[in-house]
């Protein structure tokens, strides 16, 4: 098996902003993430944030990227549209999408689903959340058991403004009394994408080995594969040729 | 718009057999459904059950039923299977179906979805249910809030063994700490089918105004329409017929 | 049944541009659309042009649309971006949207969809595509034979870059050796959506009954229903108020 | 990656019945799938036919496949039921499906998806067959070209009465003027199936490359992975306890 390049992107603000924010991540939810992925064999990590330079997805680095993870929630606004556009047009050829949390909010998520995704219902009082597997023979729930709890948490909940997602994998329950689809993947143009709710940045959500093995497994499912070839354009009709 | 001829079948066993359930249904579930359904314009309403002969199917019932309604729970053993099997028929041929709480292991749902449906997590203790709207502009949704909640009711969890829904309307949260995809829709040969999962005996479930005018909804959205001609069988080439 | 407005939306420049496009569409598309539905009770219809200011769609136009049919080709490009975003709001709030033949490649169902749905294959030859009915029981094949023919159309073919339809109603065959996702649905925020793949302007495709016939089944189909109330933003817990 | 443990059945009757599939298959089209993915590192080969005690597919063959190739035509009514049974229930549990041809009339097939999944046109004249890839981004079309040919094949035709694919791979284009639903994937239970079309038993289908190259990436797509756990039956709060 070929190695898997995956390019941790996060917005990086509010761990430079909020002391309490980071204690929980020192160097910010990307290396948090970041350092769980290198442990696992076949996975090479790089990182990106909002503040670099074209925001660390340089065409280069966007052309290394077979796996991207997405964490943003501030600054959703402030990433440029050309960007967008040009991740867009690799997560279309193939590039695996693993967006977290927040990032439901991001035009990314928009502009590859349509729908105006930043809609649900939220609180953010830290409540407890039980997430439930519903797909159990879905690879990106490989080796969790039949639910985990995340002890405090941000609450999502129902109508969230989605397409019916391809594979709906987990739903949320949480204690004040809502549920959300927490799982959900997409196949866009050749890539596959994964929405995973959890994650709100004050809490340790990317330190819980459930969590992180999700993501993990998402890696690995998303990655892209050869595929077959796709032309498009004018054609001559091959009917006659072929009969020949 | 045409009348859509309804039968409510239930399997009337709890109702005879415990006071407290007859305190509830005294003339059993299918009346308590029946009653309401009556209440709609354009509906015409039959019911059937378990123990009349043929459980009241017969071919003249099931040749004049657009929509069947069916609740069943003690004696999914004792439905006949030519019986099943005739109800499958009208089924995958047009006539909607729609499966009722503890119907999910019932004989005729198992059968045509393929799959152990009478797997799921489950818990006797009259707990609230929350009952969320996950796709808004369903008609089986029309006319109700965001989420509408049933004070007592028996729990029903995941994983239920199911196939993913062609589409999921409503998902439950429960008091206890598990959530449900309690609203799913199936087309299946020219048929449509709605699973609901409220419903539990010992409960006047089938009092409330909610979940009575998603019954009421969903009979609705599962009548049948005209549709397409089917053909199968040997066929000659139609191509150079249509040139000519 | 309440009345279902149309606005049928053409980009009118082939019948103004080419003397054979014009001939066969005097009035253009939208015309030969919109005399079609005219005569079907329960409509109301209007028509709306990209030359016209604000192409036609102003507030007030889309404000009182339950239906809109999209026909463009030429001018994607010319199509005003904020108005696109307008119509893509009507339409996650519910207004249904019917995108004919070469209207794959506009702004707004690429918006609305989220990959790049221009790419496929073409061939402007004017050949047999027979169009075969693969959900019979839908209300959208309503009438409808197993097939039908149109005797000369420009063909469409595989890989047509679209997210897979949550329905998948019609295939269609081409005489050159290609196939084409012909009629797919999808459901967007409380939106129903239909592309329905037929019409090439250099034929007379919108006089041929099946065709029309189809788009007369989209329209009733695709009309708003009320739907569930759909509630975002920042939630007190229910659970404790609820169970008081 | 550990070793995928394949089992190929064959109704194998067509191949001692008559010489010249005889000539194509001489050790049966078992064998022939079978060869070509011996050559498959990490694949392991058996076979079992139906004049075999219990068809070859004992416990012990059951327990020890992780993917199951089903090749059958002549004989559906005769493979016995309580084995269909346990071939269902190692479905549901994991094992993966690969479900080829007329495979689509075996009870197995019916029994899982719930309709009659035996009903489809078709025409045995030997025509040519296009396979157009409709999901280039997907592991079961890698390799692949956006189409291609048999040149010789029996004609299967819709309406082909399944249930609508949680994934549609490829579609078919007959030179007679039929399209055809030909790769088809479905998840039930913890187990994936793919039904996959080309195979008439008069035409040297399984030498060819490319069907070849499809059964074995479905091989890799369908093997079972571990998932997540599944417990079902009555359960206590786990809510209290777990704020406790």
């Amino acid at each position: 098996m070929s190695t898997i390049r995956v390019t941790v992107w996060n917005e990086y603000r509010h761990e430079k902003q909020n002391q309490h924010v980071a204690s929980i991540y020192p160097r910010g939810i990307h290396h948090a993430i970041g350092d769980y992925l290198s442990g696992i064999e076949g996975l090479e990590i790089g990182t990106a944030t909002l503040d670099e330079p074209e925001h660390g997805l340089t065409e280069e680095v966007l052309a290394n990227t077979d796996v991207l993870i997405w964490w943003g929630h501030l600054a959703h606004a402030e990433v440029r549209d050309d960007i967008v556009e040009k991740v867009r047009e690799r997560v279309l050829d193939g590039m695996g999408l693993i967006v977290l949390h927040s990032g439901h909010g991001s035009k990314l998520f928009e502009r590859l689903l349509g729908t105006r995704t930043g809609r649900l219902k939220w609180r953010d009082d830290g409540e407890l959340e039980r997430v439930w597997v519903v797909e159990p023979g879905h690879p990106i729930a490989d080796g969790l058991g039949d639910c985990f709890e995340i002890p405090k948490e941000e609450m999502y909940g129902e109508r969230f403004d989605i397409p019916a997602p391809d594979e709906l994998i987990f739903i949320s329950w949480f204690e004040g009394g809502e549920v959300f689809r927490s799982g959900c993947t997409y196949r866009r143009g050749k890539g596959k994408l994964f929405y995973f709710r959890p994650g709100h940045e004050t809490f340790p959500i990317y330190h819980q080995p459930e969590v992180l093995k999700v993501i993990g497994n998402a890696v690995r499912w998303a990655a892209p594969n050869p595929g077959a070839a796709v032309i498009s354009g004018r054609m001559e009709p091959i009917h006659p040729t072929s009969k020949a």
